[in-house]
């Protein structure tokens, strides 16, 4: 059941902000859902976008811009919060790459963490919640994020391309096994046995598959002033992934642009038109 | 002198943040600027916009969207702050619509704040201080702004027409003087003598104008689902005012809108589009 928080009406279509209980989780969880005008006629393609470390259900909503092309595409954008609140676990709240705002999208299987940080498990259940709430075509569902949430995206998308159509992201964290980040939160929450992290590092996933696993291609928008481009995002690792799988990319790299929501806004127009044309097939 | 604090691509142009030192203040202010691409070739129009209660230099340019319609125009926007910060006035960090955050654009007379609270006069500062370090074509200069921003627009723009060309708002303080936050505000700054507040009142300097000092038009959008709207806005009392003054407005209201971003957002591209035909002569 959804709890309605706020809503706004914003490009002839209407900003949700919902709580509900997770399953998976254990806790309330919110996010935010943009409905176009489309939507009131019937069912429309939809995106998920994962955020990145700290965000919240709000940052890519108010930040991003994108209301004004999903509501021109007709597309139902929904995000998620990036980690559990109020858990109790101890330390989560110590540090801003770990514990709360820092999910990684991953389920958790050590100790302290596994009981509630189960975002993995989560954007699937919430996937399964906006199907049913919401007047979404199954069969045109896109999942896109930005860092961490790039990284998330990717991962959901190359484990699901049943339910994800289509994939793209900014700046994302490309092979979390082998960066400071990713080493950090794959350490905690899944315990030192780097092995059992291939399953959540696109570049690994993307290398273990014998076709292409969307044939469409995956778009990456990457700024070349990021300040983490050098050691924390590894692109060329998942572009190299990518040749040996045959899958195609569009890896655009620009000049200038830093890791933030500036970079992410300016781009956030063709990302849509982007999983619009796999989606809808709209050249 | 400025000293540039961050800056960030976007749009094919550039989104700078600033601290300069007021002179009107006589403390460092912060100021954000977009700069177009097209304010690499020469001189281009420009807009200043002025925030609401509570908003900083950041809040218009993280959450409007609106550097894509002013890189398509070519024009620069201009946000300053709200309100002098760590002025050492005694409470002025206890509301949140009287002192930081909340200094409504005028120049204070009142004891406790006479000597920092010098908004409308910092205004003005800003203004030379943008036509001297940036291509800024001083003929061709727009301002708006929103809720006590827009109240500071319209008050502006009708204390110096020479100055700004063209002005709109989104749910402005249409008459601060009959409204709680504007009471408020203005005992407090200018004292308990009304007569005092009414050079800061849009609704009554209009009234008081034998001729429409903007013959092209005023454009305020305002939400019919705006929480402040009863209270607080009052458009009716401008409408009339222009009415009696024979000024043009178009004053568009939107059933569903609130006060917020995601409102603004929606209807920003209009506005910039309103100013880019007053101050370019662009149909």
């Amino acid at each position: 059941m959804l709890e309605l928080l706020s809503e706004h009406a914003c490009f002839g279509g209407m900003q949700r902000f919902y709580s509900h209980h997770s399953k998976e989780i254990g806790l309330p969880m919110r996010f935010s859902v943009f409905l176009p005008p489309q939507a009131n006629a019937g069912k429309v393609p939809a995106l998920l976008y994962l955020a990145g470390l700290t965000c919240t259900e709000e940052t890519f909503m108010i930040k991003a811009g994108a209301q004004r092309s999903a509501a021109s595409a007709g597309m139902i954008l929904i995000a998620p919060d990036t980690s559990p609140r109020n858990a109790g676990v101890a330390g989560e709240d110590d540090s801003w790459d770990l514990g709360v705002g820092a999910g990684f999208y991953v389920d958790a299987t050590e100790a302290a963490w596994r009981m509630q940080y189960r975002m993995y498990s989560y954007i699937l259940e919430l996937y399964a919640a906006t199907v049913q709430e919401f007047p979404v075509d199954p069969a045109r569902i896109g999942i896109f994020g930005h860092s961490m949430g790039g990284h998330g995206a990717l991962v959901l998308a190359l484990r699901n391309p049943e339910l994800f159509r289509s994939v793209s992201a900014f700046a994302p964290i490309c092979a979390p096994a082998k960066c400071p980040w990713g080493k950090k939160a794959f350490s905690a929450y899944l315990g030192d046995d780097s092995k059992s992290w291939l399953q959540y590092d696109a570049s690994a996933l993307m290398a273990s598959r014998q076709a292409p696993p969307f044939p469409g291609g995956i778009r990456i928008d990457q700024g070349l002033n990021d300040k983490f481009l050098a050691d924390q995002l590894f692109p060329e690792t998942f572009e190299e992934a990518c040749k040996k799988a045959q899958q195609p990319l569009e890896l655009h790299r620009h000049a200038g642009y830093d890791h933030g929501y500036y970079f992410i806004s300016t781009f956030v127009e063709e990302h849509i038109r982007f999983h619009d044309r796999r989606l809808n097939g709209n050249a």
